[in-house]
């Protein structure tokens, strides 16, 4: 690999001159800029970003944490990271926390072993140690943190509540998201708020996570409890397709019987039949914006809002029965 | 954060004392490696990842490129890939190449200034710079790659054209992944094999990618062509559940009058309804295997086999009709 020293050597110039060239820090004069440009491009060099990192004490990276890479929501949520970040010259060191506490710290301490210059964390931990390094968090989102980016799950329970209840709801089931995650209150709040002014009884089912992996067991478990609900508010569109499948298994039919409402809009909500409706989340957004209000953070840019919330939407689709115009 | 020239003082032994201790290089006596190890724990001391780096000449980071993040394929295999180099001691940096080819370069050389023990790839692209770097291919995998971890898709291929042509296939069409990608052709083969030897009519329709944005679209432009198909083998999954909808819409039945096998066996295959009949690939085991053999090929350690092939399996659920016992 070509070093600053063969750049300095050729330019026929001091490495402090590269250096400062390189960092567009302090001055340098027109014709050593110009001698330096070539003897760069003469060399093809590019800048060792290990030894840049270890001179200005931070990296071209970035961390990000998140709770579950298999869940659908959350590579979107990287893509949108990835673009904004790349953009901006920096590039993405992964962690996948997998709801583990530990695994979160881990991570985090490796992130700082390698200087990144900031972390985006999607995880809702116990932990507030980010060893001094510029963090936003994003999607599961407490009320004291400064830098963030979040929809409006209160307002996205309401809209989910509505749905049902304009569509002949007379027993309710609201699958509650795990307890840890204050976007699960909200949700569940906004719920609450549209079924008691409707007064439209409900029941409550605590699930213990998002992820995928006991999602069809919990939907039959669920189905067994609750065999006479005719509307179903589901955690997440995991859960929710996980319980489709299990109505439609048993006889049930949808929406006619049973209707049922998601939550994410992931791509699959689409795919399947009968549609799954659901309440979209801007998952793209949420890591785009997030990365944009992160690089802005460590460039010490404007920044206009420091939290940024997205809106939610409501999307129906087939799972979801006519809506009574008189209701 | 604690450098190693305090732990030196503080233990009062020299730099280049701690660092053998540390590198587990040179010989150390057992006095002076008692101070090392009390200094280390009184000051809470780790090692700067960079510093390291930049001494070492590699650091603790693995790089991995894949095509595409948002299709569920690739998440599973990151989970894979991330749970064992957790376990050797690494971290990811990602890479999203997103079919880009100019990406795909730019990350390898990002990895390459980060001085990356390694690259895992999942991307077939046209470039063969990895920079020096030990590398493993996945999932995407020509012949003449010396580290690489894969599945048998000729046989995958015979698999699904078998499980169709069992089961009244009187005019099959089979959906031909991206010409690009080596594992297309040897998916085609394998079906061609089976329908050819069986005497099966088939025609072919041509994608260009596995991406999702496209697959709605798609699958209504395939249904247009091919009104009177009774069999389907798509390309993969995604594929496979945008034509499962796009049927129903038009009032078709599944399976009785159109079959459809997908290929990967992602976990919303099983959710659909009617369950998506598949080929199993065993994503999270290969991103586990080529992380495990990049590991050893970095670590020097003994390596048995340079090419792992996965065995894939045919997954029955309800989008296949049954099978003639005479046929």
């Amino acid at each position: 690999m070509v070093t600053i020293k063969e750049v300095a050597e050729l330019a026929g110039v001091s490495v402090a001159t590269v250096s400062r060239f390189m960092n567009n820090s302090g001055y340098v004069g027109k014709a050593s800029r110009e001698k330096v440009e070539r003897a760069i491009k003469l060399l093809d060099f590019s800048p060792n970003e290990v030894a840049r990192s270890l001179y200005q004490k931070k990296s071209k990276l970035i961390g990000l944490l998140l709770p579950d890479i298999a869940n659908p929501f959350f590579p979107l949520v990287a893509k949108g990271v990835e673009d904004k970040i790349n953009e901006s010259g920096y590039s993405l060191i992964l962690g996948n926390v997998q709801g583990d506490v530990e695994k979160e710290k881990e991570y985090l301490k490796i992130f700082a072993q390698n200087n990144v210059a900031g972390v985006l964390s999607a995880v809702h931990g116990s932990t507030k140690e980010f060893h001094g390094m510029p963090f936003v968090l994003l999607d599961r989102v407490n009320e004291d943190i400064e830098f963030a980016v979040y929809t409006d799950n209160f307002h996205g329970g309401e809209l989910a509540a509505q749905a049902v209840s304009d569509r002949q709801a007379k027993h309710v089931v609201i699958m509650v998201g795990p307890k840890d995650v204050p976007s699960s209150h909200e949700r569940l709040a906004g719920n609450l708020k549209v079924l008691n002014e409707r007064n439209i009884p409900y029941q409550l089912y605590q699930t213990d996570t998002f992820q995928f992996d006991s999602a069809e067991k919990t939907a039959q478990h669920f189905l067994d409890q609750f065999p006479h609900a005719d509307s179903v508010i589901a955690s997440n569109d995991v859960y929710a397709l996980a319980v489709m499948k299990e109505t439609v298994k048993r006889g049930i039919r949808i929406p006619e019987e049973l209707q049922i409402i998601g939550y994410d809009d992931m791509p699959f909500a689409a795919l399947a039949f009968p549609g799954l409706s659901t309440i979209a989340q801007p998952a793209y957004e949420i890591g785009y914006q997030a990365a944009d209000l992160l690089c802005r953070h460590i460039e010490n840019k404007i920044i206009l809002k420091k939290r940024i919330q997205l809106p939610v939407t409501l999307i129906i689709r087939e799972s979801l029965r006519e809506k009574m115009e008189n209701e």
